[in-house]
């Protein structure tokens, strides 16, 4: 079979009904770059060549918005949702420094038997926050931006 | 401010309770790789750099399991979530028949104003899954692989 699969995850989605403490989380502890911003509706950050996008499902669920006279799909989730962002081996330990730093409580924190760490911590949502090395996944490192938290 | 955010998102998440079809659905209609599958729990797949994980709420919502005497963080959503994927402009009227080819109807096409496209459908749990060009996000495209749906 000569399938095609699509190249990659562009938008990735949890809900939040409190939006500025969603907005102060991303932006202020996980340092996410702020794209757009939609009171009451949504907010929506830049990871990587992705984007995460965070809705408050009241205002989704009913009407996603309309462009150019098509209605965009409804959608909105309750309950925990999940994500995990990809952070390097080598700066593992920074994050888990970070987060403890910013009151953040990191409810778990594993060694995979096959390799890579993972931190879970909660949004102020509740939903499930992961920090994750690539080895989780077996993927590649790339290279680190230089940065240091 | 000298702030270090996460590379990327390394997992997005969706929920689905009929685990046999969603696994139809991103296994073979949109041709994600299968990584791992439990039954009444999840199916998990990857997607470039990173993977998609479908969960039953049901199972990950009490218990999301242990590993090293360490409990991972329950989550689970209920309704419907939103995921996007990337595909690159000179493939997205392929997926356009392809999609129909397969008996998934097209719920919505957008074309944004500031530029790109987007294809909008529902997995069969009812989340609202998309194909964008990289360009709805101002985010340069890659290289295609070579591969035609």
């Amino acid at each position: 079979m000569n399938m095609q699969s699509p190249e990659g995850v562009i938008e990735s989605c949890l809900y939040a009904r409190d939006l500025e403490s969603a907005q102060r989380f991303y932006q202020n502890v996980l340092g996410l770059v702020l794209l757009a911003r939609e009171p009451e509706r949504h907010c929506f950050f830049r990871c990587g060549q992705a984007v995460v996008l965070i809705f408050d499902d009241r205002a989704t669920s009913k009407s996603a918005g309309e462009v150019g006279g098509v209605r965009i799909p409804p959608h909105g989730a309750r309950g925990p949702g999940h994500i995990a962002f990809r952070v390097f081996e080598s700066q593992f330990a920074l994050w888990r420094e970070r987060l403890t730093a910013a009151g953040v409580p990191v409810e778990a924190e594993i060694s995979w038997p096959h390799g890579g760490h993972s931190l879970y911590v909660r949004d102020p949502a509740g939903n499930s926050v992961e920090l994750a090395t690539p080895a989780v996944w077996g993927l590649e490192e790339g290279t680190p931006s230089g940065h240091i938290p």
